[in-house]
């Protein structure tokens, strides 16, 4: 059956483990629970100054990015990013994304089920 | 290699072969072209009065409403949805996504490799 979800519906899970990650929250709104074959609909809130773990891993990611500005850093290099701007990790390749703005930083991604943590 | 596209420079794909499909325009973000191994990132713009067609196929939909208003049509109901709102469509369901509102309705809809036409 279709499922609809509204905005603000789903309980972040918080990721504050600094030095490794900071600031970082986690919504799962479409995955396994929803009935989720194959992949998993992420959003992510990076508050100010806030930044994801830099690692690889070997399954790829597929970001949009919603709202504020963040930096993308990878293997040879990094990018400013900002709304409407979409990023292709591929499988095994080191990166990091950070906010660097003042506002909330604010992403999906979307991995195979293998690739989200729950 | 991490890929960064930015807004604006994928060129949509209409579709307007009513009454099949009205003012719908795909763009695709990440997908085979940029070595996405597993599934497609689409960007889809419907304009006002605009709707996708009618139909069930054997993959999955996840949906994420960036901006605008639209209304989900599937077998058993309808469901009205806007910008942060998220849809789910099993493989096999029935569905249809049609703007209600007065600007353009946009969504992100990502589907396994066997989903997208290019």
């Amino acid at each position: 059956m279709v499922t609809v979800g509204k905005k603000g519906t789903v309980l972040p899970r918080i990721y504050d483990d600094a030095p490794a990650v900071r600031g970082v929250e986690k919504r799962v709104l479409i995955g396994p629970k929803q009935g989720a074959p194959r992949f998993v609909m992420r959003h992510f809130t990076l508050a100010p100054r806030g930044y994801s773990p830099e690692h690889a891993h070997p399954w790829e990611h597929e970001l949009y990015i919603l709202s504020g500005k963040g930096r993308v850093r990878f293997s040879d290099g990094a990018a400013e990013v900002g709304a409407g701007d979409f990023v292709f990790v591929p499988p095994l390749d080191r990166h990091q994304f950070l906010n660097t703005g003042d506002e909330p930083f604010e992403f999906l991604c979307v991995v195979p089920l293998t690739g989200d943590d729950g």
